[in-house]
């Protein structure tokens, strides 16, 4: 099967990358608006101006655009010639981005898996298998630790900061009281940390700046907040991997008073690289429903874990069952 | 929807309590071997040998017999007349159980899906979903803390054993390597313990019994085994529950050297009971599909996490996506 990826930042470099570990899957060209002359890669670049040339001979189009204005527009307008997947994250937009993009889709007779990766996507799995077999329960989800992009931006807009990161750390007394299986209320604050590493300008009020990111709303006022101020070096040094990960449990009862605890987690080295991993094994999906004959838009929800893999049915029962 | 559960021992009894918790199922008759007048049960009790006058009146069966000997003749058998679920463990026998259901399941113009349950089951789907989404890694599965009946029987043929109990523990220094991302090689002996607590008889000799335990091929001498001499009131009133759980871990590079571990873990007060909302969240999946006109055998891994919910499509993309 052939594959083009649209939109080359790290997300786009993740999945070129994770293409290499599918022998099955190979990858004809990036779609960039970039000057495609300017980019380097190891595959032929192409401007997104020129994309409807390769309509008929990619299978299925990797959307790798952000999610807050990249996806709203391509995703709809792609699926009218392209197989697509993506990972639109925006949790609450998800219900009408689903059905601009299933009516674009059936309109060109192609299959567009939307909102995979890990959350929405693997945790979003989880939740659900989760509650389906212990209706009687609670979900509790923890981020971390990562690298929030969202806090970060938030931190980088406050006066006298010249660069910063923020990780959101789940608080482990939290997640244990959980395992417990004892059901805890938690606080946002009781849930996690936020740790923020911020480089000042020269002579900035550095009181004034720990006090501002401590008390903003939304974003820092609820939580237990640390703030470093360290050196551009160090942060270059030191804050430039973009890990992630977290964790979906469901404490739930059966019988008379059976606790059963299910766990779902995730630490990641690198959020965009397992991100792409997870949009590859799902373009491979995507592909086989569409030989299939399926139309229209799906969510993980929709897709069969035995279409994710290379193998065939008979390996995956023999092997993995 | 309704559905009949085929076999009563503690399986049986837990998809009955579980279908409490499942208001869109209805649970219509317990079938037996036993004389059904002789079954206390808040349900009707059938004899099986009274099944087939069933037909066409209960939607799904939900098989709750052993692998070893009921669901080889049951599985086939049933899937002619019935849509059926079951929780076939047998790994390597799988293949050949599949491929039989398959065929009197199509004859019969049904739906079955088999080898549902955590492993098979649950911890299979994660075996695939990690391995689809990182190639290269290692995949690692630690049972337990939990009782297996395998090794408790084992533990009950020894001579001078009156009772016994066995654990299978994971090692958590084992567990831990792994999550570090080291990707360890880990000897049979490295990854559990096996924990036994015995009732000898009077007068037995507990060396004896101790030495025997120990050293008895394929379920003990690989192992670091410790026993434990009870009473047969502490057996009773210490080990009388079922535990179980485990942890399926995958460790895997992506990029140029990042490392993502995905990690999919249970803590189940009651093996049978959780075992049991598994089935029945799969036996809504099954009456799903049989009424969308689908037929022949299935696996966990050819069903939509999506069928498993009470929920609509649109309800699991607004609420749980």
């Amino acid at each position: 099967m052939t594959v083009g990826i649209v939109g080359y930042g790290n997300l786009g470099r993740g999945v070129e990358s994770a293409i290499r570990q599918n022998p099955d899957i190979q990858l004809e060209a990036i779609f960039t608006r970039r000057n495609p002359e300017s980019v380097t890669a190891g595959t032929r670049m192409v401007s997104i101006s020129d994309i409807e040339e390769y309509k008929g001979k990619i299978d299925v189009m990797i959307l790798c655009g952000g999610s807050a204005t990249d996806l709203p527009e391509q995703g709809p307008e792609l699926s009218k010639m392209f197989n697509t997947v993506d990972s639109f994250d925006t949790h609450a937009r998800i219900p009408e981005y689903f059905d601009k993009v299933d009516s674009s889709a059936r309109s060109g007779g192609n299959v567009s898996v939307i909102s995979t990766g890990w959350d929405p996507g693997l945790f979003s799995l989880n939740r659900l298998l989760a509650e389906a077999v212990l209706p009687e329960g609670n979900e509790y989800t923890f981020w971390g630790k990562g690298v929030s992009q969202g806090h970060s931006d938030a931190i980088r807009r406050v006066k006298g900061v010249k660069n910063g990161v923020q990780y959101t750390i789940p608080r482990e007394e939290a997640v244990e009281k959980v395992r417990s299986g004892s059901n805890p209320e938690l606080s946002t604050r009781e849930k996690h940390l936020r740790e923020c590493f911020v480089v000042a300008e020269e002579g900035a009020d550095k009181d004034a700046i720990t006090n501002e990111i401590k008390t903003m709303p939304n974003y820092f006022a609820d939580y237990n907040t640390v703030v470093h101020f360290i050196s551009e070096d160090e942060l270059r040094a030191e804050h430039s991997r973009i890990p992630h990960g977290g964790n979906v449990l469901r404490s739930g009862k059966t019988g008379e008073n059976s606790t059963q605890i299910v766990e779902f987690s995730l630490k990641l080295d690198s959020n965009p690289e397992f991100t792409a991993s997870v949009l590859v094994a799902y373009a491979r999906a995507v592909y086989r429903m569409a030989q299939a004959g399926d139309k229209g838009a799906k969510t993980v929800f929709d897709v069969p874990y035995g279409l994710l893999s290379p193998k065939s049915a008979e390996e995956l029962r023999k092997q993995l069952l």
